[in-house]
């Protein structure tokens, strides 16, 4: 896909989006639907900023009613909806269309219950991510997934992309942690999926809603499971002379049975970047450095940071240091947290997001270094090594076109590449638009025609979120009127 | 539903089946095709054994390849199938019919691959659960989901069903220790859902398929999370004068944060069966048992136990009674491992199988009592308390059809009574048969007429098992021509 410039609206266009904004005045309280194009441009992009689309309007609801209301009016006039939540998708899953009206659920942000006998809280899904956190931290409780962009984004989109985030590897993703929803379906029914409970009877659609990027309801509530905090936790900085030693290490200590809280992976170059912008003590002599954080009582901490250093010693690290502090612990994880932000002041990337089996770490590392290097371009590796989602930054100067297209095809390379040793295209970002064309590397024809067809009951006109994650090509034909109910 | 008597095939209906398993044969080695009346009959019932339909054929691929040969001859022939892992469903989840050929993949139980670097283990479905633990055993691993029938039970079902057991608190069902399978759907198509990594793009059908109930499709192959075992773990009993007492216990220490392996209950009929059959030293005086086991190193397990006997004190237990040696605590997981069994050598009973929040077990145990009393009828308790998935085991004589009707109607008002406190209908067992008409109380119409369209999605004739989880009523028509292909 590349960037156009659209020419001018037609009268007709105008006209009709009069009508679709008036529509939804008759909704909502005046300060919930923006029109005015000022106030639209914000919506105009998300994190993946090299794409732009300047929506035919904005509505922020603050109620499961009101949602329901937008879409049922939306459905009844064949009008695309894109909901949004922080707008800090990697991966575009977030950017609007000129024909589509961005749902907003930013005002919805409220924690409705929190009930520490079931370990749950409900919350309205316009949080953000900390926020939950910072709800139960006097009770010693956290919500486990963490992504680097914890302090914007919104569980909303948390549940649309199955986030994850640097303690994944011990507490798992978002669809790990997520218990239960409300949604509205595109005709505004208003579902239940999930629950304060174990398991549900039937087909699992919380499951099958979680990392379907908005495509299949709009999620307004949710309950999530909340957790203990552990005694303690400490990091413990591994340095080392090449990527293949690195990566064997984590290999190794995955293959031992030990599950940390954390392996987080960078190479030289992000090294630097990070270390120049949180000051936290990462070695700058190295090829490749592991962030490996344990957690427990103190002896336990003790225990696994000797049994990961024994493992360590066969890769030969130049480097091991254990925060001796916990202001230094929250430097190193400053440092991993800001990466992508400290990166972006330094040059224009691309961040890649693909997931292999962890024993292939080395091999593919390799090639990801070879890819890059044929194509004349820079690459910064930050990521999750534990669980093996890798993030390489394909560096490039956005002001030039032909430099872009480089990096996507690159980056096309690197997710293909991870496809080939046995992974997937996304750990975590989801497929957005950055890769829906290359879901035909990890999917046959039938796959997808069952993925589309699961979409058309939902929402068979496919107004929501349409012009993601499948490729434009092979589509099935949208019911032409709305149809609301299933068979 | 009840069980009748069917009269006799027709000539028709004679003439129909031997073209079926002549057709069968055409695919499969002799031994593989099952048409003798008597060599039939031990697949006519599963774990629910009130109700047994003879099937018209058993089918007992070894391959993938065959698998999909047999759906794609037989949803040519718009013949039903019912998938069959070891039969040990206690929701009729694998009761047949006489117009339904079973599938079983008892023959398709290898190991394939084992790998400890990704920490996975993949193996064809017809596994036992408990052979997956022993493969991986000499280097400390383990399978970590633990259904009581887990010297039978097959992977198969356990997918079909998302399956738990008493260690699932702190390990997660099925559903979280599975990452990819290799299925066959009703039209022959072999599909990989998930994988050896991290997630997946596009929808997740791997959870959506899991608890499906052998609905969507038929399994063959699958690759699960293996887990380093704990350094050690010890039980400990408590013993209380009142399941009010027992229930808040429960819930104070799922509300402290601490996640035992495993929070047990019995009641005092199953503690007197169970103690009489495992001789585990179970307290007999008391009115309700918890089972308490917390696992790790020396100093944990005295910690947790410590921490675990201080929130206990203020719900004062009669007894408490940490087990001091392997021996005494492989007889204490022995005696609630047999229960269902020890309890079937005294009684018949209907196993129920709901799910609460936790916070809500002396409201709901108490109001159990209540509904079986009012009945006329025995109920013995035993179930995994830690994450609220009751178990009551309702007591009835199976030779008198007025019992059996009470101890029905009496299972469904418990069922109903879970979903009003806020639970489901099922924690592991699945709806097979036996709640497929209580789906109405957990669900709105809509609710099921979204589940029944993805049915349709991928089985449009409704061939996989179609008598189960739903309500008999409200079904959609299924489309008469083999479809195969989704839009």
């Amino acid at each position: 896909m590349t960037d156009i410039i659209l020419p001018p609206p037609d009268e007709g266009t105008l006209a009709r989006r009069s009508e679709i904004i008036a529509g939804l005045r008759r909704l909502l309280p005046q300060e919930s639907v923006i029109s005015d194009i000022d106030e639209r441009r914000p919506y105009e992009t998300d994190a993946l900023t090299a794409y732009r689309r300047l929506p035919l309007a904005v509505v922020l609801p603050e109620t499961t009613a009101e949602v329901s209301a937008i879409l049922r009016f939306l459905n009844a006039e064949g009008v695309k909806v894109v909901a949004r939540g922080a707008g800090t998708s990697l991966a575009g899953g977030a950017l609007p269309a000129e024909d589509a009206v961005v749902l907003g659920v930013a005002k919805m942000s409220k924690v409705l219950d929190i009930n520490y006998e079931n370990r749950t809280a409900q919350v309205q899904v316009g949080i953000t991510n900390i926020a939950i956190s910072q709800a139960v931290e006097h009770a010693e409780f956290f919500y486990a997934p963490d992504p680097s962009s914890q302090l914007a984004c919104t569980l909303a989109g948390n549940i649309a992309m199955n986030s994850g985030g640097a303690h994944c590897l011990k507490y798992g993703v978002t669809t790990n942690n997520l218990l239960g929803v409300k949604a509205v379906l595109m005709d505004g029914t208003v579902v239940e999926f999930g629950g304060d409970y174990l398991d549900s009877p039937g087909y699992d659609f919380l499951g099958l809603l979680t990392g379907s990027e908005g495509q299949l309801a709009v999620v307004t509530e949710a309950t999530v499971r909340i957790l203990r905090k552990a005694e303690g936790a400490r990091p413990v900085l591994m340095g080392f002379d090449s990527a293949d030693a690195a990566g064997a290490c984590v290999a190794d200590i995955i293959g031992s049975g030990i599950i940390p809280v954390a392996i987080e992976y960078m190479d030289r170059p992000a090294i630097k970047v990070c270390e120049n912008f949180a000051h936290a003590g990462y070695p700058l002599d190295v090829e490749a450095l592991l962030i490996i954080e344990v957690e427990g009582s103190e002896e336990e901490i003790a225990f696994y940071l000797d049994k990961i250093a024994s493992i360590a010693e066969a890769h030969k690290p130049s480097v091991v240091k254990v925060s001796q502090s916990d202001m230094e612990s929250a430097a190193i994880w400053k440092g991993r947290k800001a990466a992508f932000g400290a990166m972006g002041r330094v040059s224009d990337y691309l961040c890649m997001d693909g997931t292999i089996p962890t024993g292939q770490l080395p091999q593919v590392l390799k090639r990801i270094g070879e890819i890059v290097e044929s194509y004349g371009l820079g690459v910064a590796n930050i990521f999750h090594a534990g669980d093996g989602n890798l993030h390489p930054l394909i560096l490039y100067d956005m002001n030039d076109p032909e430099d872009l297209r480089k990096a996507e095809a690159c980056g096309a390379d690197i997710l293909t590449l991870c496809v080939e040793a046995g992974g997937c295209l996304t750990g975590e970002h989801g497929v957005g638009i950055e890769k829906r064309d290359l879901m035909v590397h990890q999917f046959t024809e039938t796959d997808l025609a069952y993925q589309m067809a699961v979409k058309g009951v939902f929402d068979p006109q496919w107004l929501l979120n349409p012009a993601k994650v499948f490729p434009l090509e092979g589509r099935p034909e949208p019911a032409r009127a709305p149809v609301g109910k299933a068979a």
